[in-house]
């Protein structure tokens, strides 16, 4: 078995070459991964739990098997499961779990052997499919080995996670293995000193032609204006960071933020998590061994630990230190000279089990004038991972990212000692909680550039989801957008241009569709979580929202006003929470007012309509769509507007807009009919009439 | 003023004369009207309550103008009002009200002057309606003079109905009136005696265009085949009422119902409402004054008391002595030579005022063998009041009938003395409730015909109304009708044609689309509500219904098999109550099932799914149609047959279905989405698609 392996171009080259190297880079993978466990002293070894949150780790040996049959199931690759009880058992539990889920009587872990012959029985289906399977080139999201790239990349996900696991095994579980040679060059710290890195700009994301492997977060476009920076030479390294704990780093609480109290409290963490001993007499824990601390080696922190060490630093400089940030980062590659594909030009770097299994001296891997640009340890980056601009999910393993994309999982980036494949792909984007322990560390840099740290994530509360499809989304039936139909009825009805009101303006279409011709567009909405929608669209030109499908089953929709040919400037919209029924004095002269789909939605509609000619400028047009859907949910009977008998006879809601209207306005146009579609899954939705009624001020 | 009147010819004759026929009519009606209420002693006695669950005679004083008011604004036939206060105030109450809504002090009600000047505007505005409008030959139901007619027989109702409030007034609050001489004919009881009517066929429910105005409820067809019987010769005097009195009728339980039970107890009742004094010196109040009780004058009584005289006589005589039902009357007509209008050839009777302002003997007015066919007092009939086929509620009145389809609304037939206009015409058809009283009594007849009491109301319940417009009623947004095309698709799949099963049936209409084709279909649903509908259409070939409009607004809908071309037998259609997941065994034999929109309703999908094989013939075809909209309110998470993760990756609902059927079906055909709309509003409706899969039996 080649321990050091290349990524596989999927676009040049030939099907069978390819058919090959794919076989040969998928046996390597499951041959690599299954020696990791060669580690560990006995089966008894398997049953282990290295983390009191996770599984132990007979189920990672299983898991990266059934995720192959997984997603060739979902795939329809292949027609049948190997074995249904191995595949449940074996298909969740990657990531922390609580308590409850652990409680050891709810599983019954089968026996290695069972498991390693569960293996190869995998083995041979996704050999055998890799050997016949008819396909061409390039390979891409829907090609049939898409599935099988995306399982072996994933099971070298788990080479690199598990070898983190073996690492917190106690001493005696583990044996040394020739395969996973620790390195023994020690020496005492370095000093590490601040390079300057000038400006320059970064383009992050790759192109969905791109010839390597991806997972989804790595696709789209994002391009920015890296101002100056100076950066840490080195990595922080065991001996820097003692510093900071012989600082009190761990007992002074103004060195850690909430996050990273709750963190150290909760854990009480007075050390790196790979460290042992006490002050003075640390110790490191290896793969299968413990040396003496390495003062030389990289320190191995979660995120938490290294943002304290900064703002210690911060203290003792009186600069802004901190991580960088996901641009910064690119951009210490580009003067390093390493924004290029490893396969492509080889960097030499500790990574791709190409050394040691282990770190090694901060000072051995120069990078231009830097050290450890990419490996030896994954580097934090202040960066939350979010998504590019053109974001898409693979439907084969849309929750591979899209739950990470909530501001609460940093970017690392550079790969480890063990980083291979996909890892160490220029483009890769692996995020984990911030107190998540990876062979990983951190270089710090100081900058006075704010870090962005707070990106958009999806939403998912159900309605406002419908509301972000039903104003953004897809037409359901042929039937036409109705926000911008309401506003194309509104345009060619008013005369002056000054002010306009979208009231009810839910998550905002109408009111953009307005914007370029009214001087000003007030879009109010009670929902504060509605009108934030708008806002967001206005702000970032983009929302992102789970829509549901099928029972809990949804899909991630990303839309922007440019793919809508909204492409005027907006600021002249001014979302708001507001109640219709008591809306601040400012809120007046109006040239336009629309209440869409709102009067049957108020408490007390009669106030809204009584007031709303104050608020107009003569000649103004008030438009009224409503389908008069009272219910007494959201409006008392006796406020109703219409839709029962008074004095025995029959009320419209038109009779009750004329009683309340008439004074102050002149119906223009006969009432019209415009229909609407809220889509609640992709096979039910409600559809609507929405009567029209135009009605000019006096 | 002329006391004696003409119903109008709508039809005939030519539009100047027509339209001061007309004008003449209304004038006289008002005349009428007002003169009733000179048998006041005093404008005092207008604030009295005849009734203590009735509203003071200035109520009803003001309620026939306001009556035309309120019409002519729905009409759109005037644009304002004359007095809004006076219009909401004398716009509800005719009935019986609880005694919270007859609390004084929620009325202010103005001075007899003021609703007399009221009078006058009103009369004012009508006459220059009638004046002016624009018509045409013939008046039907969408001319705008039909609400004038409607206003005017509105206002003879309330003439009759009023001089029965009078009635109800103390002695002293009323004085004699020359316009209201009581008869004064009075004599000994008169022998009654039965009279044998020969079988014969009737016709009930006059044609749409009838020369005269009609209510909505005398329109439509119903045909009947009558039995012979034998019916009293005359009404039911004092005098022979006074056996069943003398008998201990009012005190022996045995012979009232429970109905009449409960309100003879309520009311402490032991004789005729009309009867003053006591036993051996009784006296009759008439409509200004009380005299000895006239032994040969017809007993005025409420349904209840006849009744329970009905069931005395039948004591005595061991014959089924009871009231005619509804085509016995119309018999008795034929038989008198009375199956006419009175305009078109005058009956010699005690009503339209031609006579007396009371009754007079039972002996008086001889119609063929029988005495007061007609006229005199009204005559309870057996028949709650019903809709005959093709009936259609007018739009301007929708609540004059319909509420009254409630079997506990029985028919009054003849006319009393003071009857007039439509209430003498051959097909009008009054209905009371049968504690009420009116200037009504009754004749007897011999007949062992059990009488049909229990007609099918309007469906009001939401839901099962939706269904019923969704199996049965328009299509909405050109969606072909569901359940036929679920009917059409299953047809063309099935080979054998034995025994069907449409389960979930629902209201039914696929049942009816597959009946003509299978020997058998059996159609069941969870909801006895549901099934009932369909078991009704099958037994009736009509539903009835009440469609949801706008807000507390309905209309009245009927639907026809015959009107959806439906013309089977369809009595190898079993429709009954089964849960789909516990069937009897003796549901097998299937060579279709359908299971439209089901699966996704039951707590347990999985259930009948593994169970329904067992109940199929070989070679038989399972149809599953379902939009797959889990929700925990209908099945439990864990029963959901997909739109979840499990083991982290997504089971549609057609894995689920795969998984569980696959082992005894195959699955004949691409999925197919069918849409259908489910009309909640006139505005608002699910529009939904279902995925139709069928499964052929392995």
């Amino acid at each position: 078995m080649d321990k050091v392996t290349q990524n596989i171009d999927l676009v040049s080259g030939d099907v069978e070459t390819k058919r090959a190297d794919i076989r040969a880079y998928f046996v390597n993978t499951w041959a690599l991964y299954e020696s990791v466990f060669d580690t560990l002293a006995s089966d008894e070894a398997f049953y282990e739990r290295p983390q009191p949150l996770r599984h132990p780790l007979i189920f990672y040996f299983g898991h990266t098997a059934t995720f192959f049959i997984n997603k060739l199931m979902l795939a329809k690759l292949i027609d049948r499961r190997i074995n249904p009880e191995f595949e449940s058992l074996f298909a969740i539990g990657v990531d922390e779990m609580s308590w409850d889920d652990l409680d050891e009587t709810h599983y019954d872990w089968p026996p290695v052997q069972a498991v390693r012959d569960y293996r190869d029985q995998v083995k041979d289906i996704v050999c055998r499919l890799i050997d016949t399977i008819d396909f061409t080139l390039p390979i891409d999201w829907d090609s049939p080995l898409w599935p099988v790239m995306m399982g072996i990349e994933h099971e070298r996900i788990h080479l690199e996670t598990s070898s983190v696991l073996i690492r917190q095994l106690d001493l005696e579980k583990v044996r040394p293995h020739a395969f996973f040679p620790a390195c023994t060059a020690v020496g005492p710290a370095i000093e590490n000193k601040l390079v300057a890195v000038d400006g320059g700009d970064v383009v992050l994301g790759k192109e969905r032609d791109h010839r390597l492997y991806g997972w989804d977060n790595e696709y789209g476009h994002a391009e920015m204006d890296v101002p100056p920076f100076r950066a840490s030479r080195y990595l922080v390294s065991n001996g820097e960071y003692l510093g900071f704990i012989n600082a009190g780093g761990y007992e002074e609480d103004r060195y850690w933020d909430e996050e990273g109290l709750a963190w150290r409290n909760y854990h009480h963490a007075t050390m790196p998590e790979f460290w042992r001993g006490e002050p003075g007499n640390y110790r490191l824990r290896l793969m299968t061994e413990e040396i003496p601390l390495p003062l030389n080696w990289p320190v191995e922190v979660c995120y938490l630990e290294a943002k304290a060490f900064c703002n210690w630093k911060s203290e003792q400089t009186g600069c802004h230190v901190r991580m960088p940030d996901e641009a910064e980062y690119r951009r210490l590659l580009q003067v390093a000279g390493l924004e290029a594909e490893h396969h492509e030009s080889p960097i030499s770097a500790n990574w791709n089990l190409e050394h040691y299994a282990s770190s090694v001296p901060v000072d051995t891997f120069a990078h231009g004038d830097f050290y450890d640009v990419v490996g030896n340890v994954w580097q934090w980056n202040e960066t939350p991972i979010y998504p590019f601009d053109g974001f898409e999910v693979h439907p084969l393993y849309d929750d591979f990212t899209v739950p990470t994309f909530d501001n609460r999982h940093n970017l690392i980036k550079g790969g480890s000692w063990i980083s291979t494949g996909n890892e160490i792909a220029l483009h890769s984007r692996y995020a984990f909680r911030r107190h998540f322990y990876q062979h990983a560390g951190f270089r710090y840099v100081v900058s006075d550039k704010p870090v962005k740290t707070d990106f958009d994530v999806y939403e998912t509360d159900e309605l406002v989801s419908q509301y972000c499809e039903f104003h953004y989304g897809d037409a359901c039936f042929g039937i036409p957008n109705f926000p911008k139909a309401i506003a194309q009825i509104a345009l060619e009805a008013v005369e002056a241009k000054g002010k306009a009101l979208d009231i009810g303006c839910s998550v905002g279409r109408t009111a953009f569709e307005i914007a370029d011709v009214f001087e000003e567009v007030d879009a109010l909405d009670f929902s504060a979580r509605f009108v934030q929608v708008g806002a967001r669209m206005q702000a970032k030109g983009r929302i992102r929202y789970e829509r549901q499908e099928e029972g809990e089953l949804v899909t991630f929709q990303e839309r922007t006003l440019e793919g809508l040919g909204l492409t005027g400037d907006y600021s002249n919209i001014h979302f708001l929470q507001q109640d219709a029924t008591n809306m601040k004095p400012i809120f007046s002269g109006y040239d336009l007012v629309i209440a869409a789909n709102l009067i049957d939605r108020l408490n007390n509609p009669a106030r809204f309509l009584k007031e709303i000619p104050n608020r107009m400028n003569l000649g103004g047009i008030l438009l009224i769509a409503s389908p008069y859907t009272w219910l007494e949910d959201f409006t008392p009977k006796c406020n109703w507007l219409g839709g029962f008998k008074k004095d025995g006879e029959p009320v419209t809601t038109l009779d009750g807009l004329h009683a309340l209207l008439d004074d102050s306005f002149e119906m223009i146009r006969e009432p019209q009919k415009v229909p609407f579609v809220i889509r609640e899954t992709r096979h039910k939705h409600q559809h609507t009439l929405s009567e029209v009624t135009l009605w000019k001020k006096k």
